[in-house]
């Protein structure tokens, strides 16, 4: 298996630049051999998520980040592609609305904490609440400080009760944005996923850019390490995020707990 | 196809008795057959609910109730196999907490009602708040009424809204359950599904039998009609609830919304 360690942010001087989105050390073999690798690895996590639930302590929480169209959704539907919906939760966050505004910026993202036994996605997550009014001049360089101070102390709440949190970042390139956006609008099945407003988002791509290797560097901790997932190609985007989850649930020992063993010999009437 | 109307409640005489929960007319072929049929199903309902959430108008409120064993979880397990979790979500109902019998018995229920786009499955509902305070006399026949006046109108909302709404009834014999509380006492990877409450549950059958058939007759109505799942052969159940799903979904006419022409030739810069 290949390395995660190049792809794990372990320095707040980080450079997003430094890691190539059309990467792809995860991809092996055709076509074929790729999605019959993935299916191999939804199954295990299926597993594992059995296991998770039998256990009922511990909770998986996945972050999901990303520029539009860099496949947060589909990563969502092709790595719990073999997980029943009864294990795995996501939440997908939006602009926050008046009732979420009207409390600090970390309330809603508690309200939704995984349960014991369950894997909960976000899509989209805390982080929006940083990236967007930094770029769009909301709030200045102390208030941006602040906000991942209180970020860093909220996920070590979540680690120190039995969360345990995997922080992805779907890279893409610009080229390739625009490349599915391009598609978004030509194709009548998919125009109903475009919105103009991405355009404008997309105007202000390297401020974004910036301000993700900002968070990334302020906030991957050894408990919540951000990980960088090269994600031009969506092969290797699923693999790579299907892989860092088996060997995430894989290394937390999980076991079913001990048989009562008052019940033997127990007959039902 | 068989057809479902045999199973369809449709008179407050109902009878359960009238259906055997042997019963298997949605099975066919043999099992490699079957899990095909099944797995055909799933995609099916995976296209639908894409629709579903393309067309962001209309919900899907799946209600799942049975007896301990009956299989609703293996149900949600396997006729949504092919489903994004994005789409599907389950909420599950258990003894109401404090909070929650702090307010009306339908006040959670109404907290978790599918968004627009989405299929939510209630595993358990709002009918354990009428089912389970009746067997155990904790309330009496004037306020079981009042409940079911009261779940039928909070229906009739939802249906109004814009909710389609499939209840089903997953019907299994006490012989059935026998076998199966026994296979989770007796095989050590299963015995932590196990609870001794449920053999007190299973002494009071024939008193839920009556109950649920008291329930189904009182609240089958054309918009949310209960469907009774033959559900001693767990192959038949997940294909008759899957084909009942698929037919629902069918029935609904989704199409994408149309194109916004006013996209026609924009480039992407």
């Amino acid at each position: 298996m290949p390395s995660f360690k190049k792809y794990r942010v372990e320095d707040s001087k980080f450079r997003l630049a430094s890691i190539d989105p059309a990467d792809a050390p995860f991809l092996e073999g055709d076509e074929q051999a790729q999605q019959e690798r993935l299916d191999h690895l939804a199954g295990e996590l299926d597993e594992l998520q059995n296991l998770l639930h039998a256990e009922g302590r511990r909770k998986v929480l996945l972050v999901l980040q990303g520029m539009d169209t860099s496949g947060k959704d589909g990563t969502i539907r092709w790595v719990f592609s073999r997980t029943s919906p009864l294990g795995v939760r996501v939440t997908a966050y939006k602009a926050p609305n008046d009732d979420e505004r009207a409390r600090d910026f970390l309330w809603r993202c508690h309200a939704n904490v995984p349960r014991s036994g369950e894997i909960m996605v976000w899509n989209r997550s805390h982080y929006e609440d940083v990236l967007v009014p930094w770029v769009e001049g909301w709030i200045d360089r102390d208030e941006v400080r602040r906000r991942y101070a209180q970020i860093r102390d909220f996920e070590r709440l979540l680690t120190e009760t039995g969360t345990v949190v995997v922080k992805c970042m779907l890279h893409i390139s610009k080229k390739v944005q625009r490349e599915r956006l391009q598609a978004r609008v030509d194709d009548p099945g998919k125009r109903w996923k475009f919105q103009r407003s991405d355009l404008d988002v997309r105007k202000k791509w390297s401020d974004y850019q910036q301000a993700y290797e900002q968070a990334l560097g302020a906030t991957s901790s050894k408990n919540a390490p951000w990980h960088v997932i090269p994600a031009d190609s969506k092969h290797h985007r699923n693999l790579m995020i299907a892989q860092l989850l088996v060997k995430t649930l894989r290394g937390m020992k999980l076991a079913l707990p001990p048989a009562d063993s008052s019940l033997d010999g127990l007959v039902v009437e």
